[in-house]
Order: structure tokens, then C-alpha cells, then sequence
């Protein structure tokens, strides 16, 4: 019988998967020049961190959750989105202790899950990669995140990369901007879709994220948040705007961002890019934005956190559409080719010891015809062959040929099995040898 | 509120995750030595995928499963080790196609999942790397496979590594041998306890593993596989020792190990290791073999495949009792101090510029005083320091200092924001350059 993969997920074949790692090795170390370390959580968690976290009205805890009962009868759900658990670790772990140097900066990739509608064509596992830093709320931070998330992006080579930032101010300047956002709709309640007829109450910021035309009407004379910050918080956002106009950061504001997540306070960001491939207009492709509450939230200290989520699905298909060259490494330095069962020792040896040496070393393992041998050796863009026939396994040596200048010596197998090196170099020039 | 992870998982914190990385990117260097391609399958198959191919009466299937109903009433289970899901993959792609070279090589890496009873402390997620080579009879492939389990291992410099190996035949010889020992077994059928009792007819060859003491004294009698290899299997069995032997690779035939799967066919081995950190006595680290049918199994055409996992855990547990190095990349260059509010910009700016010239740099996110910065600094072990006060702002210059050496210079701002690299190697010597 035939079986399929599960709706909603994907295999990465080799030469995906090649470019994959590719991302994420480029990822790691980046974030390691910024002094960012892995963390690595469960790919499960308890339901209640993500539905406490995301807010009861979020829709991912309405809509998307990928949760089920395990056999012991528990509600669990596949991660939806990093930042939870890594929160809920670092509260578990007491990684906010004072032996943990301040900022405690953090990154994390790897499969997220939701339970998504089939129809929508989204992906029920799909791939994140995302930072947190932890325990600092001076604008520099927000800023560094900011950059980095573009440094990131520019070490890519994607192109046509937009910022978007905005802030949603401190708890008291959210709380006094929720309240006029509300004496301003209130009137327009009858007029309002049903999903923000239902979001006024409990959460009225998400209105103007809908994508319901009449609302969109609505909402355009609606108050900014950006008049309702308190002193503290537009000085905050004041010196994260000065800050990526020093370091010479383009960004546009916009006060209608306000993201999904309640989470959010200060400052909030997307990244967003021009790209067809991706959907009409400006799509995001990284997003994030401070959340001084949720630590607390999950049993933490009082503790500000910034960070930003990357969805790996559509940076792959940017960087397919921006034609963008994966540096892959995928180079077969040797195809060992024997004649005759008989050599077929000799030639493992050889492939073995080549290997150990550090190169890229491979042979037949089908009983091939010498054809067919040099065949896949051409196939594979091997850049030199070694043969070994009858003659040769009596006087002890093998053929050693360049692919890229045809040219070929005799070499006592017995060097070859020493230091493929010294023989390279005894042999063959620079430009022979890659 | 707080909250935990759930029983059975574990947060990978930075310190660890980094050896876990260094494991990681040492194999995926090692298998592309070997000319193994990365493959990534979901996290989830249905439950079909792993109960077909680790046949009904695995301790996997009829205990062990992590298998739950999704909300289309799905019977759907997380992963509980990776060759069904490659499997399944291969075939679902089409990898067996003439246009891909055999044998096909693949490798994974990543959570696998298992719904252990807690008492057992074993872990509901655990990680494993593995390696799948399709369309290959040949005895060579076999030794490549062990070959490279071993090398892998004496890569992250391990020690007291014992290669078992053993032959389960064709299925031919398996299916004699299987009557053989049910008619040795049949007679003690009532002393036999009540597991092997149930899987005597169904599976005889795991009564071999049985762990009671009575069961093992019976089995001491029992006959020997490898009395029952046709002459094909023989011949298979004796190309794979006559070339581990030219590859001098030492390792002990135990015609009793059977492992768990019944997919299992010619060589299976297992990589032991004698470490009190992972039990008494000889314990397995990797494990692998020939599965000759389960292509065909999962819906593909008649094809041999041939593969070994291995467990991150154990192999953690083992690195860390044998007190093997990390080489992990850990190195801060340069900590940039700020005396002063006011030259914060400057520090972003300088600790940006180093980080897009490829340096680790870092700098405060508190509004810490220098001896905080500077200790902090020390801490880190950074490299460098670079500061900058009052009078430097005015005068546009900071202070670089050796950490190794004491040696400080004064250096134009404009200077270091050019080229970090220029100034080091005009300032300092190569000692004081790590």
C-alpha cells in the first residue's frame, strides 16, 4: 500500500534541504556575532502556556491551535509559535538569575504547528526562526533586534526589504489608547463585521487590523496610538527612531500595525518586501516587537522581552524569487572507479581513507559496468577520478585523473592511502585542485 | 501562574544546545564526506506509516507510540524513530526514479517522540540521527554504513567502541530459521513467560531478546542463525567480515542479537560502548541494518535499503563521561563600553559595524556603569575592549585595549567604524589577535 505524507506538511528532499541548512547556518552565526545563544524547547507544550500567552481572543487559540488529548488525558497542543515556550523555559530554568549577565539573549528554529483550515493553503507544519532577549528595556535593545533582523535578511541578499515599525506604548498608554479607540467605535457599532463587533470589548486594537472593507472605512477615522503614548513611552520610541536614523536604517511608521498577539507593548515592527511571489503589494516576513508582560505572565519576575519571528517557508520562496545563490556545499572531490569485482577491496580502501582525510569521496555500490562508473563520476562533477583495473591491482597503483584538465597520472596506491593530499600536490597544480 | 514542560521533555539551555550543534554540523560534515544528503520528514505521519512497517508486534507499536486523534478524527501519530518516515518519503517523491544515481543516501536529524510510562525515565521526545541508503545488494554498502557509524563516533573522540554485528539472511533463511527455533522453543512453551509466550508465534526471533532469566536460560540452547544462511546470505555474511577486516575495522559476531524490528534482513549491527554513565556493562549507541522489504512495504518497487540510528542523547550522556572537547565557537572579540548617556549612539554604532565585519561584539543594554561594563567585559572573556567617555566623544577617538596584553591605544572612531580588522592589525600584534 501507498501511503501520503499528512495534509498540510512537506518533505524537504536533498536539494531543499541543502539550502535550508544553508539559512539556518548563516542564521547561527550571525546570531552569534550579536552574542545570541540557542535554546532549544519541546515541540510540545501544556495548551494553557500558548493559550495564556497568545489571549483568549487571539486566533490562534481560537482557530489554529494544534492541540489534542494525550493518553494521559491531557490537553496539549504542537507549538504554534516559539516565544511561549521559550518564555516558559527561561522562567523554569531561572535563566533570569543574576548569574545569567543581562541581557539574556536567546534564539531559537525549528518546525511550528497549526491546525489550520486545508483550504487556506498554509502549511499545518511550518518552520520559525526567531530571537528573545530578555531582562533590558532601553530603546538600544529594540534597536539592535531591529537591525539585526535586517542584517540578517541583507546576509541573504534579498533586496527591496521595507520597516515597518510603530509602538503601542506602555500598559498605561495602551490601556488610555483602548479606551478612546472604543468611545470612537461604539457609535459605529452596528456598521462593524462580526469578527470586530466581537473584538471591540475584548481586545478593540485588533479592529484595525481587519481586512472587512466597511471596517477598514470605519477605521480610518479612528484616533492614532501614537497620540495617546505617555511621556515615557514616546521618549522610548522618540530614541529608537534617532538611534536606526544614526545607524542609517531606513523605516516607515506606521500607527495602524498592531499585530495579533496582546502580548505587545513599545515598540512593534514587521519587515516586510515587495515581492509577487509572496502575495499583492508589501507582505511581512519577519515580525516582532517588545512584550514587557509576558514573563510575569508565566510565573516569571516582572522582566521586559523583545524579540522577532521569521518564517522560514516564505524566506525560501523570497530567496527563490529573488534568484538568490545558495553558497552549497556540494562538492564530490574523488569517484573511485574499479574494474573488475576483484578491485573491489581495494577501491573501499581507498574511498575509506579518502573520507578520513576529510574529502568528499564516493564509488559504485551497484556492480556497474566501468561505463557506468565514469558515467555517475561525470554526473556528480567529480573532480578526480581514481581507477583501479586488473593491471593496476598487480603493480599496486591506481589512475589518478583530473576532470577539469583531463590530465592523468600513475600513483602507487599505497601513497594515496598515506595522504591524498601530498598527492594532489605532488601531481596536480593549483588550478586542478579546488 | 507557572507553568512546566511537559513530562518526558527537556529544554536544551545555551550551554548545551551549543555541543549539541557541534554534534550536529560534525556529522552533517562527515555524511557529506560520505556523499549523504539531508532529508527532512514531518514531524507527524498517520499512524499507518510506523504500525505497517514496525510490524504489529514491536514494543514501538503495541506500547510505545505517541499516537493521538487530530481534530478531522485522524488517527495520527509523532514520530518514533525516522527510517518509516524516510521511507515513506522515498517512495512518495519518487526517489527511486532513474534519475537519481543509486544508491540514494540520505541522512536525518531531529525529535522523535514515544508515549513511555514515566517510571521508565526515558524521554516522550528524544532526538535521533540517522542514515537511509536505497538500491544496493552489495556487501560494501553495508561495511560504508558501519564504517561510517564508527567513524562518526571516533570523530567526537570517543573511546572503547565495540562493533557487533550479526546476519538475519535472506528472507529465505530468516523464514527457516524462524520454524527452526519455534519447533526448539515450542516444547518449553509452558516455562517460557508471558511475553515470549505471546511472541513465539508471532515474532520467535524476539524471544531471543527476551530480558527474563528463565527465558535466557532456555534460549542458550536455541539454534543458531547463522547455522541457517543459505548459500547467498553466506556468501553476503562473508564479503561484509572480509571487508571490515581489510578496512581493519575489529568487530564480534552475537548471533543472538535480533533486534526490535521485524523489517530486518542480512546484516544488522549494533556500535556498543562500556560506559558506567550509560548502564552496566555493554550498552548500544547506534544501531543500524539491511531492511530489504520495507520498500516495497510502504507502497514503492522491490528495492534494498540499509541504515543506522543514533541516539542524541546517549551519545550527550556518553561525550560528557568520557570528557570529550567541544570545540564550540563561543568567542566574544570585542565588549564596547559607554561612559555616559550620550554615547550611547556611538557605541550602537561601532558595536553594529563590527558585527556586519563579521566580529562577535557587544555592549551594555542596561544604563550599567562602567565597572559593571567592564566586568561584564572580563566575564564574557572578551578579546577587546573598546571605550568610550566624555573626552572621547568630544575628541571623536576611543580606547582599545588588549585583554591579553593590557596594551591600550587611542584610535580615531572613524577609524574602527572603517575597518575593525585594519586597526587591529596596525595597533597590535598577532598574540593579542586570537
Amino acid at each position: 500500500m501507498r501511503y501520503q505524507r499528512p495534509k498540510g506538511t512537506a518533505d524537504i528532499l536533498p536539494d531543499e534541504a541543502k539550502k535550508w541548512t544553508y539559512v539556518e547556518e548563516t542564521a547561527r552565526m550571525l546570531f552569534n556575532d550579536y552574542r545570541y545563544q540557542e535554546i532549544r524547547t519541546p515541540m510540545f507544550e501544556n495548551f494553557d502556556v500558548f493559550s495564556r500567552t497568545s489571549g483568549d481572543t487571539s486566533d490562534i487559540v481560537t482557530k489554529e491551535m494544534y492541540d489534542f488529548k494525550d493518553k494521559g488525558d491531557r490537553h496539549m497542543s504542537l507549538r504554534p509559535e516559539g516565544t511561549a515556550g521559550v518564555v516558559r523555559a527561561f522562567v523554569e530554568n531561572k535563566l533570569y538569575g543574576p548569574e545569567h549577565p543581562r541581557p539574556i539573549k536567546v534564539f531559537y528554529m525549528g518546525s511550528m504547528f497549526r491546525y489550520e483550515r486545508p483550504q487556506s493553503g498554509r502549511q499545518r507544519e511550518f518552520h520559525q526562526i526567531g530571537v528573545e532577549a530578555f531582562g533590558s528595556n532601553e530603546p538600544e535593545l529594540d534597536v539592535e533586534v531591529m537591525a539585526m533582523g535586517m542584517d540578517l535578511l541583507s546576509h541573504f541578499g534579498l533586496s527591496g526589504l521595507k520597516l515597518t515599525i510603530n509602538s503601542l506604548g506602555d500598559q498605561a498608554s495602551r490601556a488610555a489608547y483602548r479606551q478612546a479607540l472604543i468611545d470612537y467605535l461604539d457609535p459605529h457599532f452596528d456598521e462593524l463585521s462580526e469578527d470586530s463587533k466581537v473584538r471591540l470589548h475584548k481586545n478593540p486594537l485588533r479592529v484595525l487590523d481587519s481586512k472587512d472593507k466597511h471596517d477598514q472605512e470605519i477605521v480610518k477615522g479612528a484616533p492614532s496610538i501614537l497620540d495617546y503614548l505617555n511621556e515615557d513611552s514616546k521618549k522610548h520610541f522618540d530614541q529608537v527612531k534617532h538611534l536606526l536614523d544614526a545607524l542609517k536604517i531606513p523605516y516607515v511608521i506606521d500607527p495602524d500595525m498592531v499585530r495579533g498577539l496582546d502580548y505587545y507593548t513599545h515598540t512593534i515592527f514587521e519587515i516586510m518586501v515587495d515581492s509577487k511571489a509572496l502575495g499583492e503589494g508589501y507582505t511581512t516576513i519577519c515580525a516582532g516587537g517588545r512584550y514587557n508582560g509576558l514573563v510575569e505572565q508565566l510565573g516569571g519576575p516582572e522582566m521586559p522581552g523583545i524579540g522577532f519571528g521569521l518564517g522560514m517557508e516564505r524566506l525560501m520562496v523570497l530567496m527563490e524569487a529573488q534568484k538568490v545563490k545558495f553558497p552549497v556545499l556540494d562538492q564530490l572531490d574523488a569517484y573511485v572507479v574499479g574494474i573488475g569485482e576483484q578491485t573491489s577491496l581495494e577501491t573501499l580502501q581507498i574511498v575509506q581513507s579518502l573520507r578520513s582525510d576529510g574529502f568528499a569521496a564516493d564509488r559504485d555500490y551497484l556492480d556497474r559496468k566501468p561505463k557506468a562508473q565514469f558515467k555517475t563520476a561525470n554526473k556528480l562533477n567529480a573532480q578526480f577520478t581514481i581507477t583501479i583495473g586488473e593491471s593496476e591491482l598487480k603493480a599496486k597503483t591506481a589512475n589518478v585523473k583530473s576532470m577539469a584538465s583531463g590530465k592523468e597520472v600513475t600513483v602507487p596506491i599505497s601513497e594515496i592511502l598515506q595522504d591524498f593530499d601530498t598527492v594532489l600536490t605532488k601531481y596536480f597544480n593549483d588550478k586542478e585542485i579546488d
